[in-house]
């Protein structure tokens, strides 16, 4: 029997890849044969370039770029083995580097990823993954763009600051001062939100006010998208407003998308498929993934929908061996998602204190017990 | 894949028929072709009438007796198809039918038991399974003894009432009144503890406390039943008194193993065998039993231990679906007995009272999952 192990980490107890070593001891016990292979499993997000980094090398590179309030800050991307550069946006433009009174979307700016990504360019990188999500900023990619040579005019022709209380100003997006290389560019951004632009589900509504925005300046954000991204629409002759995910990181990918190619994919695809999960995946008769607790979030985009989503294409059987389960949120979606059945490593009626810190003896017993099911069926 | 269900009952919430049916339906659901039997199984006890009653069918016979303190109760017992009777001490001579006060067993007698047995013999059985337990008597059997047409004499040939006080006083066992009937049935007595006759693990100084002895009748009761046992052993030349099992419901086996050849037996085998257990585990390809809590007592006599030993015999796996597992007291032991797997309806960490509340929702999710888990593995 040949099996996969694609864990998250169970949060709070173990990692990735001690999940990993606790089912191939598992395993290997139950049935000697067994053979394992091991792909500890981020879900992109804040984690992206350290999962990347981990899985596959490459090196970090640090680089010195503006913070979302202008400030010079040290921030870290991977290239990695094939050359493609790893980049999240909040290492540059997130809300923990900036103070509680720094926090202002009206005021913030994406310069510092647009800096990091022309570095990236220019080291050579031929592919940009860029991760979004933790950012402080709510511009539009005005500050990606400006960095990469964007220029945004107001209505006089005087060029504008690039900040979320600007880009309902923008007039004229002049596009001549990007440099050619950048265009050979192919821009892969790993997004895991659906809110769209702009609009009551949109950035500015939806995130805002976590990044600072007063109501009325949620209100003020809002508008300033719905200008920018018609402005942008104008332009290509693309739907972007509307585009789920384009709210993502506050509109940020709006000027990569629209003039330079990108695509939005789910942060999970991208270091699935940079794990080469699919090939893995075909090679082994069953595929083994849990997290720490699987809920009805689990059925929404998370490691385990998605894995179980791309082995139902494969035709593998998934088997989901979580910390705990919450029955009723999850059973229905992921049984329709591909999972073939799931189990808990809480078996007891306890305090969750006793759980977590017997969570590796648990673990280790419930994955027992699942494989030495495996066994006797199989046998 | 054909299953045979036989759980226990799931004590406070379930019972063995009730898991039964949620299995099955559980199991039809994910194997449309799935065979099932069921056999919900009892462990003997005090509820060994009801369970071969219900498992074999038969007619349920009242019968009015003397209760441990002389006092005239109905008591009942089950004829099963076979023309076998199945009694339970505790109908007449049980605990619960005296009040605190009455509780002594210096004074208390099995008199009622044998009047059971008689009333059956005379209907023509001829076989006696008799299930010990639960008994409010610690007379060496002589109540039973005497009701059977025994005659217990003192040093001076005086006929001594049939009591746990008396024991010790015993010079004499007249057999020559017991009809010859008697010594045509087969007797086998169910009998789930291990206490030998006497001595500090024996019947008087195990038990005698909550059938209402004080400790100095405690050590009274003990010497009169090594007189009692000493004597059985003179007359037969068998080994009694360190027999284990002989300590049971006060002894009361002893006159039935010395005189009557009776065998004591686990109740749980008792019961597996008047429902052909080993024929229909040997039908399927895997047995699922369970338990409302499964802990280190699990492995000791109880129905998971009785049925994976049998399992084992057989070569079938056996999986345990209980509500809860007791990991670190139940997982090697009973893996030796031949457990394949064991798994929990307890997923989650919360309060027993919604576990409980939620017992059956949970044993079906559960179920559920491990029979997705043999569909996965065994296509």
């Amino acid at each position: 029997m040949k099996f996969l192990f694609a864990p998250d980490s169970f949060k709070g107890t173990l990692s990735a890849e001690q999940v990993c070593a606790i089912w191939e001891e598992a395993a290997k016990e139950v049935m000697p044969q067994a053979e394992c292979r091991t792909l500890p499993v981020a879900d992109g997000g804040e984690g992206m370039v350290k999962a990347l980094h981990s899985a596959l090398g490459g090196t970090l590179v640090t680089c010195r770029v503006h913070n979302p309030v202008g400030k010079m800050v040290d921030a870290q991307y991977a290239v990695l083995p094939d050359g493609s550069a790893a980049i999240e946006m909040a290492a540059a433009s997130g809300l923990p580097l900036l103070s509680q009174q720094e926090r202002d979307p009206l005021c913030t700016s994406t310069f510092g990823t647009g800096e990091l990504i022309l570095h990236a360019v220019r080291g050579g990188a031929k592919k940009i993954i860029l991760g979004l999500g933790g950012s402080a900023t709510n511009d539009g990619g005005m500050g990606v763009g400006a960095a990469l040579g964007i220029r945004y005019l107001d209505g006089a022709g005087a060029e504008l600051l690039p900040c979320g209380g600007n880009a309902g100003l923008v007039e004229t997006i002049d596009l001549s001062g990007v440099c050619d290389a950048l265009h050979q560019v192919q821009f892969c951004i790993a997004c895991d939100v659906d809110a769209p632009l702009c609009g009551p589900t949109g950035a500015s509504h939806v995130f805002g006010p976590q990044k600072g925005a007063s109501p009325q300046a949620v209100e003020q954000l809002d508008a300033n998208l719905a200008v920018l991204g018609k402005k942008h629409e104008d332009m290509t002759g693309l739907t972007l407003c509307t585009r789920a995910g384009m709210g993502a990181a506050g509109g940020m990918a709006l000027p990569l998308v629209a003039f330079f190619g990108a695509v939005l994919r789910s942060g999970l695809d991208i270091v699935l498929d940079a794990q080469n999960f699919d090939e893995q995946a075909a090679w082994a008769d069953c595929i083994v993934t849990g997290e720490g607790c699987t809920d009805y979030q689990s059925a929404m985009g998370k490691v385990i929908a998605g894995i179980s989503k791309r082995a139902k294409m494969l035709g593998k059987p998934v088997v989901v061996l979580s910390g705990a389960l919450q029955v009723e949120e999850c059973c229905t979606s992921l049984r329709e998602l591909g999972v073939s059945a799931m189990f808990s490593s809480v078996v007891s009626v306890r305090p969750l204190e006793w759980q977590l810190s017997h969570a590796e003896d648990n673990l280790r017993f419930s994955a027992r017990q699942v494989f030495s099911l495996m066994a006797a069926v199989a046998r």
